[in-house]
């Protein structure tokens, strides 16, 4: 039966029912439909500069708020998201991409209409390389199936979409009589208790048992269950880079971000001396592990994941990983005893050495002792994000990055998708200088709706983790005068900072002024680096000198 | 047999036979050891802040010098310009997409390396859907033969191709007893003869046969052929938007740009009354016939493509636009006499009225007083392109423009392609505020490598071209302060110009400051257009009255 409701109509009120609050995106001929009824609903739209900058802040709003929306137009815009979606699928954030696009009657006969490329379906064509599921809304008689389908792929996946609209399809009222599929597969009960039999009996054999949690804990909104879980059988949680602040480093059983040769020697040492390693959600990428440089023993492996569960050597393809969480929370484990914990080095207070230049490993010690319980913290791909790994993150979710995609400028967009999903928080977003050029002026966001993050670029003059890989003409970037921006953008403030002492006090500048945007520009070293890095370039360096030239 | 160079080098040197001295792009850990390469070559790597801006200047310095080239790492770099990759596919430029990879060896057994998506491959498959050939060179034994092959797909289609380069395989030699095989069609000479004989009877049974010169053309070089088939022949020459410059304009025979509704009436009268049309390398887009207004009789018409000729109903696939211009040349068609020519209006002196608010109109007015043999003029998407087709271009390939595809936000750092591909032009750029916000940022390029365009922003507060369509705060743009960014960037000038006198005066002053870029904030009241526009939506409104409501 035809409803009385449009296409467009149903798309906004299945969106709405899901939680979004928020669309990310740039309007243009063939979406303009659709974003007139966007701003007919409850619905609030949000400008990028760029597309590219609303595809990130869809991923950070997703991983916040549970789901996020771009929204943009047939190829121009729908084709520069494509980077932004590959992270979404890469780091499991569902990311919903709506691209309007020529009407189903324009597209007869095949004419060279604006914006095509090939066909009409070589955009779909390119998004399914990319999303967990994707769709045309061309049918009436599908239309509203299809939004559940691909809607519920992408909250069971944890994986971006696409959903494509025609501009004449935007008000024709779709079928109502439709039985959503529901395509998950049932977890197999037989192979959970197994499963649960088997981790029972490893765990209650081990007498140094840890657990590594992972980012799909955040994903599938775990963390409660996490803590429950550590704390009724009492094993220490270590978290991989990616898994990041899944529980707040604060909780006496967090012993530390375990990444290989790139983390801390005692969390490392811990965690590569247990007996037995309870894997949750952990996704085993080269950053997690410090390039590979992890050393942990399959035999002693209990691994679960969205998509299946390993123990030893064998797997479980079809118990998911909340299935098998809820199992252990009501197996027969022991709590066990363990000696003294690794912690993470809690913060301490910051002194300012006088006429001082600034370091890479001072800044974050002195952001350690900067970070409240209402800030978030976004780290860009490179020493930004290696040396935040040492930061100690206060609550849940409060750590962002694209830490196993890695795609540079990610930060700053994602800093306005942070806000809009918890207005509560402040972002304090850690990027590169090469970084910062590539989507650091989508900044305009937060003067345009009134955001305040504080922006510190880690500005070494290039791409700083590249030199000491291959170094050449290549990785200098030309330098920005950042403290000029507010008065580009007409609002902030920005802070030079050179040494110790400028920068504490740039910090408590930016601490006092929350009317808006801040930058700190702090001018590093060309060839400085955090720990972590120098960790990891030793580690790697000792390695290439072993198996290559 | 082996050779002594490796796969890298060969990429090299057969690009730079190809003509090409410059390689758009950003590096990253997958592609480092390919950029140490193209730094000890011949060739000039140039840094763009992100890498959709190296994708767009690779396509415009392809259209000026035959070939481009964008350089980038494996997915986080490649998956940022599939939308400048398929503007090259649109628009028939041939750009050498050029991807780093993880090495052969590191990507057995599929481990999660950073930069991978779904698969090793999901960045080939997205490539596929946008280029016209594609090859990944994980293999000596084939390695050069599918550079030859791919390279050689491009000039011949010209399309963009995608090479992919494993890391480890950058120095590997390769194997240089390979063959090339020619994959080109041959004309099938017995239609081309028939095609001739058919084409010159209509021409010479023609009183007032007309010639479309179109981008094709200008991609195969073949603007002299065309000009002296003209000026042999004695027949006009009109041009649709996207062919605007393909012949100097200021030449006798040129009767102005010919787009339907949104062209001048004198030229649309002539093309529309001719009793012949002979259609020379152009595709009939929407916006080239200005949304399809164009009134041209199917039974009176040649048209030439690359890919075939049709005369009135029929087809001849196997015969091409290089083919069959050199065969009009040399057939018996005896020129044509005819009455007065329509011209496009030449430009005349301009006279700022004192206190007068500047309109596009005027703007554009001045603007075509001020171009000179020197100039090149790059038109983004949107009012400044349709404005700028009334402007008079005095060379050839002196007007650049994104007139299919029309992606915002191609023209600032297709600047930089064009003044690096003829550093003897200065380019002047059209652009509106809008599209700045999206690419504006790519100056930093001309500040980097002392490039000196001249940028005219239309800044009408928002997506103007939008508006009369469907308006809503979604066509809104947050205001910059576009006098900043010569501060942020450390060197240049810019002017904010609000009446007839300061745009004068600020036009003047970038014509004497050569020394770097030029930005002119032009502010212009959020509802006025250019002429053209006009034309259009007077055309459109009244179609739509009549088929729609």
């Amino acid at each position: 039966m035809a409803s009385s409701i449009g296409i467009g109509e149903y798309l906004i009120q299945q969106l709405e029912a899901h939680g979004v609050r928020h669309v990310f995106g740039i309007p243009g001929d063939y979406v303009l439909k659709f974003f007139d009824l966007l701003c007919r609903s409850h619905l609030k739209t949000i400008n990028s500069c760029d597309e590219q900058g609303a595809g990130f802040a869809a991923d950070a709003y997703s991983r916040l708020n549970g789901l996020g929306v771009v929204c943009i137009t047939y190829g121009v815009g729908g084709l520069k998201v494509v980077n932004s979606t590959a992270q979404a699928y890469a780091e499991k954030s569902p990311v919903v991409v709506i691209s309007g696009s020529p009407g189903v009657r324009e597209q007869r006969n095949d004419p060279l209409l604006h914006h095509k490329v090939r066909g009409f379906d070589t955009q779909l064509r390119v998004f399914e390389q990319v999303t967990v599921a994707s769709t045309v809304l061309s049918d009436p008689q599908t239309a509203f199936a299809e939004i559940d389908r691909v809607l519920h792929a992408a909250m069971r996946q944890k994986g971006p979409v696409y959903i494509e609209l025609p501009r004449d399809m935007v008000t024709v009222p779709g079928t109502t009589e439709h039985q959503h599929v529901d395509e998950e597969v049932p977890t197999d009960e037989e192979a959970l208790a197994e499963a649960l039999v088997e981790a029972t009996a490893m765990l209650n054999a081990a007498s140094q048992p840890v657990i590594l949690a992972g980012v799909e804990v955040h994903r599938l909104g775990l963390q409660d269950h996490l803590v429950r879980l550590a704390e009724k059988i009492n094993v220490p949680i270590a978290a991989p880079l990616m898994g990041k602040s899944v529980v707040r480093e604060d909780m006496p059983l967090f012993i530390g971000v375990y990444e290989g040769a790139m983390g801390l020697a005692a969390t490392r040492d811990y965690v590569e001396s247990c007996d037995c390693l309870l894997s949750l959600g952990v996704l085993n990428t080269d950053l997690d592990t410090g390039m590979f440089t992890a050393r942990v023993v399959r035999r002693q492996s209990v691994s679960a994941n969205i998509d299946g569960v390993s123990i030893r050597c064998h797997q479980f393809p079809r118990v998911g990983l909340s299935a098998f969480m809820a199992g252990l929370l009501a197996a027969p484990i022991e709590p066990r005893t363990h000696g003294a914990l690794p912690h993470p080095a809690m913060p301490s207070p910051f002194h300012a050495r006088p006429g001082q230049a600034i370091t890479v490993e001072r800044m974050f010690q002195r952001i350690n002792a900067f970070l409240s319980d209402d800030m978030v913290v976004i780290a860009d791909p490179g020493d930004a994000l290696f040396g935040a790994a040492d930061l100690v993150i206060h609550h849940d979710a409060e750590f962002l990055a694209s830490t196993y995609y890695a795609s540079l400028g990610f930060a700053v967009p994602a800093s306005i998708g942070v806000q809009l999903a918890k207005p509560e928080l402040r972002p304090l977003v850690l990027v590169g200088d090469g970084a910062f050029q590539m989507t650091g002026m989508e900044l305009t966001m937060a003067a345009r709706y009134g955001l305040n993050p504080v922006v510190v670029i880690l500005n070494n003059k290039g791409y700083g983790t590249e030199r000491p890989m291959l170094d050449g003409p290549f990785n200098d970037v030309h330098p920005w005068k950042h403290t000029a921006i507010p008065q580009l953008l007409g609002t902030g403030k920005a802070f030079d900072v050179y040494t110790e002492a400028e920068f504490d006090q740039a910090l408590d500048a930016a601490r006092a002024y929350t009317e808006g945007l801040c930058i700190l520009d702090v001018h590093l070293d060309a060839h400085d680096m955090s720990p972590a890095l120098k960790r990891l370039t030793s580690r790697l360096g000792k390695r290439a000198g072993r198996t290559q030239a």
